[in-house]
């Protein structure tokens, strides 16, 4: 029995099946087995230079481990539960390979702290991926925004219409939520970048070691200060879900408006042929299910969230078994997160502007009302009762079924003496977006200056 | 292209790859591959009684069928991502044995309401499995407090010594919550039993289809009975999965308690070696892996739950591929809970009680100090006047360090005059166990009824 | 000090001020009070007949609740926060009014099992009141779906144009819905309608306590087995708010459709102006704000569900002060629902259809295209194949600006020489309606005998 | 009617009553008026700078400002629920002191960027004072830790004595802990302090507006460079609520802890009577409900945060009014943040440690086993081995009821013959702790240390 587990002396009988199934976490987190090969090497090194560890133990540790590696790249190692997780099989086939050499291998580290710095470790990576994604995603967005500088579309409110906006005014206000998701993740990554081994079990070790050095071989950026939050702290996962999670939530409004605008009422856009799906039943259907399956993800990925966040109240110090739970959530986020970011980039590349229907759906809802009131306060009215003015002008072209700008000017002018015939150069479309041209307004001109902040920033 | 895709004569390009793996579900729902058949069979079968479909297409398909199921079983079926998920799959297989007949089978139905209908017929399946897991634990906890009526153990209220409860009591009072996630798993059954098939993509179908016929053949109980309600409601799913999140916070209270009970400082309990594991690093250690797990996989399936609500909110009707994102979370929710059933009830079974280190406990808070109150109300005072009595006597003791049973009867005179030599009967633990006997009351006379009431119930 | 606190006799310091508004709940309880009072009165009548209390005293506290009673509903008595909640409160004034029999008022209980009571007391009548107003709501719905049963709509899926559907089908989708709300309320209350009173702190009492006296007087359906169970328990809150949540998700998705139909891209529906705001800014601006705010507070009470679970996870038996959080979300969830339900009910009376653009919908989207592939396969040809044929007749009308119905005869035939000239029946909206008139199908037939169906259900 | 309403001109009746409460929001955003009144006077003033407001117009708000704060501050201002929210109150008080120049004020502003800006200057400040609140209560820890460095007590992992560590070192685990709330609240107030001021509606404004005058005036650090996003942007309350449940996890986990160390099997820590509560039917209670309020009100801040990840989830731009509901789990969560902090710093200023049963406990689990695995590795055998040998050990030890210590020389000699008499050094408990002695371990050196580091970071 001790041959098959290493902490078995002191049972008297072999643990369930069952149990082994579990408990076992080898099934997902042989994807870890990189980095910890990564962290064990980095280990060795230091209870080398520490003293610990012989110069030969650790040139057979290496040879092993090289040898390993190649193997699970190969796809040739074989994974047993019986081993419970990564850990112990690396170090059970390092010590089948290289004898003694191995079994010295986990002197002064415990699996708690190993497995804190493996999770980290490959995160830190996972985010850095992350982050080129978002600005792949951002760049896609930038370019739709810059061909579409001058579109003009109906700015909602409510979903009622409410003032004209350039479509590229509108796809710039993703890119900059997906700009302070970049922020997000990078803040996110200096607290993931933090070393937890060395904290052993949870106390640290009577081994002299030096966190300073594997921390310098691992480029961790700080290293854990007390080990009993070493082992215990999952905020970093934590925190990177709530991160994805918001960044889901901003894709799932993108969505929400691709699904509604290539809806034919709206008709505003169009999605390519390849991101898109038909029916078993109805022949004509052409269906946007990237991004509604977009919408649904972000359910997933929140889900996820809710899941860390009761896995870690009220938990005890320091590390409980409950943690292992912390990984499953965390796997599924990222690879959600990368495979949408991927897709969603090429997506917005395939999205076809119809800008005749925008223009249309400007013309349908008195979207330069509030122009016409910033006409009448140039004029001497104090907003609050010119803003009454229009409103009584709106209700009038409303039960005729026109625009503001079919009225005829005596018409207007029964609502307020002071209109004269320049007031139909507010009330086009063009003239309201071109005369909000002021930092962050929706202008044709500062939608063209934004654009070429971002190029600046994302060439960077 | 058209040999691939069963929609995509009106399509200009082909899927993409990454949207084709982004957007398929067969790596997932294959495993409904069993109860699509069942719902096939069924529809074939009303739509040849209902003179749609030829006898020689049924019996074309029956026999198609079981070729594939059998094709299933083996292990010898390769399920493509090309055709996206499971119904097409075993579509285009049938087709493929037996030709037109296979391409008829979907006449009158759309995948909008077969997918509903295999999921229904699947958790209904799920449903009785988990009832009977259910009972299978309320089992091993009723034996518990049979052989445990008379043992007496601290009840805690926050975390304090409160009164004696029988410690069979305490495990009757979980067998009462599960007594409760039965009956919630059978109110949610009643709902998930009712047949969308029939509402075809969303607005039922042009032929004379009769539902009645197919609810019959596959046992549901009641009829869907509003095609866009049929293909777009997810109910069931978020209510079985809040019933099963309930299930998994009694579970995770229950664990809550047996860790806190084995350990050492406690010691009221020991689970069997087979249900732990040891450490790494340290030698001695003995964990209690299961109820921690069990504790962690209870904020998994909570996840699930705020995943699906989230995955709901604001859907327009009727489907949306949104809701293909409501498998994984739902299957993931079944095994857990699975899983979670069988081992916890094997893991019950594997619990030695420590009846001398309950009693040591008892006897460190005053846990007779109510009987006390009570036995002066008894003589008069009252309850407010003698809860207050007993505060100065507990605050007494406290200072010398001794139970309240240690007091002299001077001592205790001090405090009221009221007291005698009968006092101390009640200041023993098991006379404040007996004590208390009535419906609901911890007094092993009492335990043992409900341990009958329960055997009674669980025999049904 | 004794005087201000029933349990200080232990104590040597009093509690801070800040730990007092910390704890204490009478901000919020004090809305149990009439609730508290009943509760207490079967209690002091079951101690009378049990022998405990004497009939004076029960009189006295009669005539003393009901005094307490007329102050609270004329806003006359002062809560006060040094006496932590509602109960004792009452009990105090209680007090104050009757002296010892007063007093004598908790004997045999605790406010662990009597805040229980009350709650489930209370909760048990918001209940019914929220059941009313579901079937108001669902009446409203219904008399819209009769007044409108054949107005053709499209119907979407993935928010293309599916098929024709009926404007009053897709209301009774919702009623549907509502009804297993209303289903749900009914279970739920089941589990709410049980009695925990008599558990007393958590292991029950001392006294010849009789809980079938208690039970009937109060009108509970059954009484809690277990005492631990019994004062822990909050099942039914949480079960109650999931419940809650899933009402509130529907709604959601009503309110989304709201919406979306009254932007004027859809302008399927006006709402009426009493439940529209406007703009301080854009004159012209009306505001579905109602189901904008209801789609909003969908997520409030989502929010209390996953902070219930999350407060019940892994507490340990029995009363934990933690319990005292179920309150705020409770009520919270309560005051939700009814208002919404009701301005839900108001609102939708206020809705005015607009049947021919909801019309001018349907032709865009070539909603009829399923309906010819049924055509064609009436005439013989296998479904698939027919699908295939349609998709392309489809990519030909798109290609060409017109809808199925447009192309001619010979053009048609071009797809499938099967084709004849009865085709244009089956491609018109209402004849696509009309034809899918079986259980659950959108045509106005079904719809009406829905309608009735509803009718006779409501009114029962 | 459009005195009442400052949008009504268009409507053709009034809101109704239950619409108003229902959409009002006055009775919980009044708490904005003091920062609603700071961002329009630099509002006003940037106008007045930019040419758009005439300097007596300017005067004239200031001092009607000025007043009204005063009425304010003095709680002589009517909220009226007829003017919907605390601006448009504010609004109308100023118009009815000062005339048409409070009905200017509104030029180039909607109310959609007003509250924006208004949330991020009363968040921004709340923040501040939460940094504070959380530096007091680490300060707090930091000084129980500096008291108790060689304090020794049992740490835990899975609840099961693992090695002996500094009460000290533990309490330092929850000051890094509250380091991290402390980065992240920092991180999360960049991102608050950007000013949306400006956005107007949704696109801008037509007048001449100087967004840096603005931002200068009111302290922002940068500006929302997209009007769309600046208006519907509630990353920053989602962000926020994220960090605080975070915080809130943490204080759980500490609050777990105490409870647990406060009961008496445990009876590690007493907490001083004034943060602690009685019961009303056990006269020996003393429940440490501070810290079970915490642990409950983990789930309340944790429920807001799903809260708004569900309101936010699938919103098409630009503002809608789910947003409103916004608030309510911001200002909860604030207030709930804010209240914890303070009750937590004082209660654990009157923290009691008990020494003697800490170190009883440490004695009860075998402890020191991984100390003598490490004297065995010391002696050359491979780590593996050295742990099957002390497991034997163990199991030996407890077999007899002894603790490894108590093992006689040659008992243990028979383990292993590299055992010399040593060994008794590293089986103590403060052995054990002394040995732990590098940058992050146990020993009471690196605690103080840790103390010293903290103390001066927390002087900053």
């Amino acid at each position: 029995m001790s041959q098959d587990k290493t902490w078995s002396g002191r049972f008297n009988e072999p643990v369930s099946e069952l149990v082994k199934k579990y408990t076992g976490s080898i099934d997902f987190d042989q994807r870890l087995a990189k980095w910890d090969i990564q962290g064990s090497l980095a280990h060795a090194q230091m209870l080398t230079q520490a003293g610990v560890l012989s110069s030969e133990d650790l040139a057979a540790i290496r040879q092993g481990m090289t040898e390993i590696l190649a193997e699970i790249e190969a796809g040739k190692i074989e994974w047993s539960l019986d081993l419970e997780d990564v850990h112990m099989n690396i170090e059970r086939r390092l010590t089948d390979k290289i004898g003694d050499a191995g079994k010295r291998l986990h002197t002064g580290r415990s699996r708690n702290d190993q497995v804190a710095t493996d999770i980290r470790l490959w995160l830190r990576d996972q985010i850095s991926d992350i982050q080129n994604l978002i600005q792949n995603l951002q760049s896609a967005l930038v370019e739709l925004a810059e061909k579409n500088a001058a579109v003009v579309m109906p700015g909602f409110t409510h979903l009622q219409v409410a003032q004209p906006v350039s479509f590229g005014h509108h796809m710039l206000a993703y890119v900059e939520m997906l700009g302070r998701d970049f922020e997000r993740m990078a803040d996110c990554r200096k607290r993931v970048n933090r070393m937890p081994l060395g904290a052993a079990a949870l106390a640290g070790t009577t081994y002299p070691i030096q966190r300073e050095i594997t921390a310098e071989l691992l480029g961790f950026e700080q290293i854990c200060q007390n080990s009993l939050d070493a082992v215990s702290d999952r905020d970093f996962a934590i925190e990177f879900t709530a991160a994805a999670g918001l960044l889901m939530i901003h894709l799932s409004r993108l969505s929400e408006e691709l699904i509604l605008w290539m809806s034919p009422r709206f008709g505003f856009i169009d999605i390519a042929d390849r991101f898109c799906t038909g029916s078993s039943i109805m022949p004509q259907k052409k269906n946007p299910d990237v991004p509604e399956l977009v919408r649904g993800k972000a359910g997933r990925v929140i889900g996820h969230l809710s899941g860390l966040l009761l896995l870690m109240k009220s938990q005890p110090l320091a590390y409980n078994k409950d943690n292992q739970e912390d990984k499953e959530p965390l796997f599924d986020t990222v690879d959600t997160l990368i495979d949408t970011l991927r897709i969603y980039a090429d997506m917005m590349r395939g999205v076809t502007v119809k800008p005749e229907n925008m223009r249309a759906a400007v013309m349908q809802g008195f979207a330069t009302a509030t122009d016409l009131a910033d006409y009448l306060v140039k004029k001497g009215i104090p907003f609050r009762d010119s803003h009454e003015v229009v409103a009584q002008a709106v209700r009038h072209a409303e039960q005729h079924g026109v625009d503001l700008s079919d009225l005829p000017l005596d018409v207007l002018q029964g609502f307020s003496s002071l209109v004269a015939e320049d007031v139909y150069e507010v009330l086009t479309p063009e003239g309201s977006l071109n005369a909000r041209n002021h930092l962050g307004g929706t202008a044709p001109e500062q939608v063209l200056k934004q654009v070429a902040r971002w190029k600046a920033l994302l060439a960077q």
